[in-house]
C-alpha cells in the first residue's frame, strides 16, 4: 500500500442493492472517490474514480450494465470511458486485489449465506494484500463471530476491518454503548427496527438473509430458496415479514465492550414491508438499566421514519471505514466492532 | 508516572454536587478505586482507596465532614482510618500533584467560573506531573476552547485530556455523531434538555453557570451573586429556569469532527426545575439532515426522565475516562472532545 494523499479510494464488493447505494453514498463525498465495484461476474474500475451515479443506475449485469450506459453516453463519457477497466471475469475478487496498490478501502455489501462466506473473503484479501482498510455491514452474531477469528491475520497483514457496522449492528449499538453510561447495570438492550421498501427485487439478499429469522427457516434454506418461493411467501403475509429473536451480532459485539454480561440481554427483532417504502415501525434502540440511585430507566435512540435502510446502513460504514483508516494510521491494525469506536463524519 | 495494574486509581478535583456524585459512581465500580478527593480547603487521599460512600455523603468542608465520618465509625474504622491522609491545606491540587505518581487519572469536577478557571489548572497538572489522564465535564464553548488549545503542551507531557465529556456535551453530542453518519447534509442539531432537582442548594455551582446563560446575565454577574439572591431570582421563576441559545460547546465540538459546518446549526437550551426532583421536560437530541434521496428526518437520542443529572453527567465522564486510558496505552495524547471517541464502558 502506497501512502495517498487526497480523497480515500473505495472499492465496493458486491452490486446489488446495498452496494449500488454504497456506490451512489460515495459519489456525494468529496472526501472518498469510487475506485472499483464488482459483482459476481466482473469489475469496472478506474483510477480516476468512476461515475457513481451512472453505477448506482445500472439492473442487472454491472458490467454490461456499465458498457451499454457508457455506450449511450454522449460524446463526453468517450474520454472517461477509456480509463475504465470494465470487464467480465471468473474471480472479481481477485482482479480487485490485483488493484490493491490503488485502493485505501473497500466496502464489503456482499450477501452472505452462508456465514464464512464474507470472512473467507476478508481472509483471502488479507493474506494477498497488506494495508488496506475493510468494512462490513454483516448482521448474523456468526458470521460477526467468524471475522473476529481472523484478527491475527488482519493484524499480521497490517489491515483494519471495522465488523458489523451498518444500522443493526452498527450505529444502534453504538449508540447503546452511550446509552449504558448512565448506568450502573444494563439489564437488557432492544432494537426494533422498521424496514419498507417498494419492491423487494431491488434488495433480494437482504430479505433472503432475513427470511432465514424466521421460524421453521435457516440460512440454508433461505439461500435455496427460489424467486417464485419468496414471492409465494410474501403473498401469503401481505407482504410483511415480522422477525422476533433475531441472531444479530449486536449481542457479541455488546458483550465484547462490557454493556451487557450475557448475548441474552441483547434482543432484536422488526418488521420488514416489502410493499410499501414507509417503514411499519420507527426503528428504535432502547436501552433499559438501573442509576446509581437504583431507579430504573430507559434511554432510547430512535431513526427517522423518512431514512431509508440504504441510508442508515450505508452512511454509517463509511463513517467506520473512515474511522478505520484513522486506526490505520496510528498503527491499530485488527478486526474491531462497531461498538469499539465512533464513526467519522464523511463529508 | 508508573504503570499499573489492577483498578484505576481515580482523583477527584471538586466535592460539590458533581464531585460528590463521582465519588459514589467510582466505589460502584470494580475497575475504579477512589484514591484521593480535594476541596478548595483541603485533600481527602488513600493509595488503598477511599471509602466512596463515605465520602459521597459528606456535606460541607471535605476534611473535616471525612474526620468526623470516620472518628464516628465504629472501631472497624481505624485501622483504615490511619492510611487516609487527610488535611486541609492552602493549596490542595498542589497536594493532589505531589500524589501524581499514585494516580491514573483525574476527574475534574470543579465549577468552572471564570471560564479559563479549569483550563489553568489542567495547564498546571500537565506541566507539574506528566502521564495523567484527564476528564472534564465543562459546557461553556470558549472554556472547551482554551481546553483544545493546551494540546501541544498537553502531549508534551504525554498526558491526556477528554474535555466537555458529560452529558451536554458528551453524551447527547457524541449520539449526534452517529445520528449524522445516515444524512448526506446536516441541517441542525436541537439539544433540549431537562433537569429536575429537589433543592439547589446541593448544585450551587451548576445551578449559578447556568444562571449565566439567562438573558442580561454573564458569567461574572453569575459568579458575583450571593446565594440569597439566587434565592430571590428562583423565587420570581417559580424555581424554573428556562434556558435558550446557551453558549454550550456541544458546536464547536460538533465541527470539530465536520457534524455541522457553523457552531450556529446547533442550538443547546433547557429547562431546570430547582424545586422537584422530576424532570420538566425529557433530555432530548435531535439532529436534522437531508439523506441521500432528497428526504429531510430527524434522528432522536432521548434520554430516560428517572436518570439523573449526576448520573448522565458523571457516568459519560467516567466512561470517557477509560476511553483516555485507552488512548494513554496507545501513545495517542493529547487533547480530545467527546465528539472523537466513544467512551468505554466502566464495570
Amino acid at each position: 500500500m502506497t501512502q495517498h494523499e487526497g480523497p480515500m479510494r473505495v472499492a465496493v464488493l458486491g452490486a446489488g442493492g446495498l452496494g449500488k447505494a454504497a456506490a451512489r453514498i460515495i459519489g456525494a463525498k468529496r472526501q472518498m472517490r469510487l475506485a472499483a465495484i464488482c459483482d459476481s461476474k466482473g469489475i469496472v474500475a478506474s483510477p480516476q474514480g468512476l461515475k457513481a451515479a451512472l453505477i448506482a443506475g445500472i439492473s442487472g449485469d454491472l458490467v454490461g450494465g456499465y458498457r451499454a450506459a457508457e455506450g449511450g453516453s454522449d460524446g463526453g463519457g468517450v474520454a472517461v470511458a477509456t480509463e475504465v477497466d470494465a470487464r467480465h471475469c471468473d474471480d472479481p475478487v481477485g482482479a480487485m486485489l490485483q488493484l490493491a496498490d490503488g485502493l485505501d478501502g473497500i466496502v464489503v455489501a456482499l450477501p452472505n449465506l452462508p456465514n464464512e462466506f464474507i470472512p473467507n473473503i476478508i481472509k483471502r484479501c488479507v493474506t494477498a494484500a497488506s494495508g488496506l482498510v475493510f468494512v462490513d455491514v454483516l448482521k448474523r452474531t456468526r458470521a460477526v463471530e467468524l471475522m473476529l477469528q481472523l484478527d491475527p491475520i488482519v493484524k499480521a497483514s497490517r489491515s483494519v476491518v471495522l465488523t458489523g457496522c451498518g444500522a443493526t449492528p452498527g450505529t444502534l449499538a453504538a449508540a447503546a454503548v452511550l446509552a449504558a453510561q448512565s448506568f450502573i447495570e444494563v439489564e437488557k438492550v432492544d432494537i426494533w427496527w422498521g424496514v419498507g421498501i417498494a419492491n423487494w427485487e431491488a434488495y433480494r439478499a437482504t430479505i433472503r438473509e432475513d427470511i432465514a429469522h424466521l421460524p421453521g427457516y435457516s440460512v440454508e434454506r433461505a439461500a435455496a430458496m427460489t424467486d417464485a418461493e419468496i414471492d409465494e411467501l410474501l403473498e401469503r403475509t401481505n407482504g410483511l415479514l415480522e422477525l422476533r429473536h433475531m441472531e444479530h451480532a449486536d449481542d457479541v459485539l455488546l458483550q465484547r465492550v462490557g454493556v451487557v454480561d450475557s448475548p441474552e440481554q441483547v434482543e432484536v427483532g422488526g418488521v420488514m414491508d416489502t410493499r410499501h417504502p414507509k417503514k411499519p415501525v420507527s426503528t428504535t434502540m432502547t436501552l433499559t438499566g438501573i442509576t446509581i440511585d437504583g431507579k430504573r430507566s430507559s434511554h432510547r435512540f430512535v431513526l427517522g421514519d423518512e431514512t431509508t435502510m440504504a441510508a442508515n446502513v450505508i452512511g454509517p460504514a463509511l463513517g467506520y471505514l473512515k474511522r478505520g483508516m484513522w486506526l490505520k494510521a496510528h498503527g491499530l491494525f485488527g478486526v474491531f466492532g462497531c461498538t469499539e469506536f465512533l464513526p467519522m463524519v464523511v463529508r
